[in-house]
């Protein structure tokens, strides 16, 4: 289990399918299977004038399974996946639920009280942030520094409090819980499983494990790129090449 | 446009297709259009002894709408559909976008600030939530009274009026937008556009005009509900016998 | 590896997630995890006069699990899944494909040669398929005899042997494969691998291991079913009861 | 109605959205709506020492339709949409339905008699995909010449001829017509509506108007193509600059 942010987690549940079972779907259409991952090498007439057999080294499947990737023959990467436990704020949330390929199971604070923790970002995050010159929407208009980022945090952290004062006041009073809700913060913490496979888990990568995504979601997504490698090594590795390749065009 | 709770809406923006138009995409099977709605009069033989032509009445349209309808034979419904514009609190749209074939374009409070809008229930509202017996989960222990959801409704407004105050204090200091929105509550209104065919409004409506949906999401899907009735009023009626036919079961 | 009509077959390469899984992550809603199958006992205070602790039979997740198929919270059931592998004639895979929320890689006679295998049905499923009374736009308008239908196998046997003819002897002269193919019949069998989570597995089921599929589809979804039965015994087994419910209703 | 093929068509039904609609859409997430195409002039302060006014010419919405478009952010494209008649062979339609994010209807042969048409290609389209070199997996190992693809033609007319002459018989005898049409092959006609938003006619468009594709499903991408370009003029425009950097790079 990997803690991410100050409260938050990734944690594999499932996997199904390898590099390999890919290779093995994309081989239906020619009616072949899985054969080996490579260099092999296999004996051949030379063609030197004195004839005899030679020794030739040739690519496994990694060549196939390059060839599918690059050229965006995504439906084998359809026939492997994953299903992860995920705690993180709702507005993190917010942006992963967009993910229409996924499925979601989500804590629900209509039947249960929400556990009271909320995201505190660290002042070097802020400050971070705030100095970032690749995402100008994104920013405010003057530059933070330390001490203002110290003050706010602290506002920040009353604010959380107040909020959840409000909620335990609403409870005590009758208040139905999808309405005793209402004052939570979306730094809140929730949590859900998810579960997609391979070829939407490498479209989630393309884009929250990516520089113009904030930064909280990004965490997130270097922990699913972590699971995903451990996983399914060849076909991470083919991301992470096309990620330095259009970084670089 | 239609108001909805304290500062929401629901606005139409397009539809395309129509009750005849599912019909024509049906009979794609049998290779046959749209007839006409009826009951129309045919002349047809007679069957009494004295032989010669008479007048009987036949459906029309509405038979074959029907039929597909209560068979779930869906597809002609993904024939038509409707775009609108919604303004609602966070807490409804986060219900919102589990469903995952409707399109989706939201406010980003990563690119502007959030308008200070934030949903306060009635009164009436609130007392009638902690009434309800039919949704036990939801409900706190204890039975809210009119004077104690006052007080609560004062106390969330402040809480409303301090996160804001942090907002802003933040955009002050130089935090990011995207942080700066820590302290906004899952009360405060956003606003989008959706795009679905009519298929899965259907689907939205059969969930979401529900008994056992939250009040909040339920009113706008009653707005959405009304939109479906004029554009597509066979098919919305055929929606509503299924809804109250399951009712009585 | 069952075999199915003549030439076919549906094989399991690999399910994930469980019965139990499910429960799981329909429990994320409220916190909890699975508990336990049941029926099982626990110590509770009797009420008898005499006091003292009695033994009380409680329902295990089985309530939980039937409460979700039975009311149509159908997330959780997107937590398991299924890929088989499976040969069938192309018209049942021109069904089969119209199932939108599964994952295809299919043989293509772009790139190989089709095998040369067509379904050529039994005289029974001839006669009984013009019996049945259920279906009667299937139906041809006479009622077919043993004689007649060995004559019409003879018949569309030499046709599948003469379709083949013209398909070898295009890739003689040098017709691209692509070319060829345009005689194969659609009773031609090919072969795919399918994956999809349970939730679409059970819809699968539902329109396709139904008495008005057309029989081939049929004996594969009794296929599908079996492999459901085995893995996902309780899920399988409200699917049952849900479906004889409906037949008596 | 355009002519494809021999005996195909596609035809337009309805659209809805527009290119100013996807701008309005995009433009949810910052508050603002569709403000023009350009370039529009303005009034803007002089920076000549002299001062006063001076007018610049300043981009329109077109600046942000290629950005959204160039950056791959697809949603707002989902905020319009297509829906055709098409008349096309079965194997066309294989290829077709693969594209799982499009709704159908289709004739089928299980209710109607398919009418009697088939595919006959071109001598010269046989003879030019057969010397292809673009696409060797779809070649015969022998380059075809005028001569053998005439013969090969009639072989196949014949073949035609006589599979629908089973088909005939097949219902005479009173074999149901899900059955009686074992014998039709991929080359037949059938008849569909197919509907979809403009992001996935644009994946649609990538990949069967493209060099890879099978030439017989690309003359009907083209004319979808033309559909796209009448009344989604400045996201085909985009569409077709992508095509052709890819191609150059």
């Amino acid at each position: 289990m990997k803690t991410i942010l100050d409260n938050g987690y990734v944690e594999l549940i499932e996997t199904w399918g390898s590099d390999e079972r890919i290779i093995e779907a994309a081989r239906m259409s020619t009616g072949k299977g899985f054969i080996g991952w490579g260099p092999r090498f296999e004996q051949v007439p030379s063609r030197l004038p004195s004839g005899g057999m030679t020794t030739k080294e040739v690519p496994g499947d990694e060549k196939l399974l390059a060839y599918l990737y690059n050229n965006k023959h995504s439906t084998p990467f359809e026939m492997a996946g994953m299903i992860i436990e995920v705690k993180a704020p709702i507005f993190v949330f917010r942006e992963w639920h967009r993910h229409r390929t996924q499925s979601y199971n989500e804590m629900s604070a209509r039947y249960i009280p929400l556990p009271d923790e909320n995201y505190l970002p660290s002042v070097e995050r802020m400050v971070e942030g705030s100095k970032a010159t690749g995402n100008k929407q994104a920013q405010g208009s003057k530059e933070l520094n330390e001490a203002d980022a110290t003050v706010w945090l602290n506002q920040l952290d009353t604010l959380y409090k107040y909020a959840q004062s409000v909620y335990e006041r609403g409870i005590q009073f009758g208040v139905p819980k999808e309405l005793a809700r209402l004052p939570v913060p979306v730094a809140r913490y929730s949590r859900m499983r998810a579960s997609a496979n391979l070829r939407n888990w490498i479209a989630f990568l393309t884009l929250r494990d990516h520089h113009a995504a904030q930064w909280e979601i990004r965490q997130y997504a270097k922990a699913v790129g972590e699971l995903v490698a451990k996983h399914f090594p060849r076909t991470y590795s083919l991301y992470l090449t096309e990620k330095y390749d259009v970084q670089k065009a």
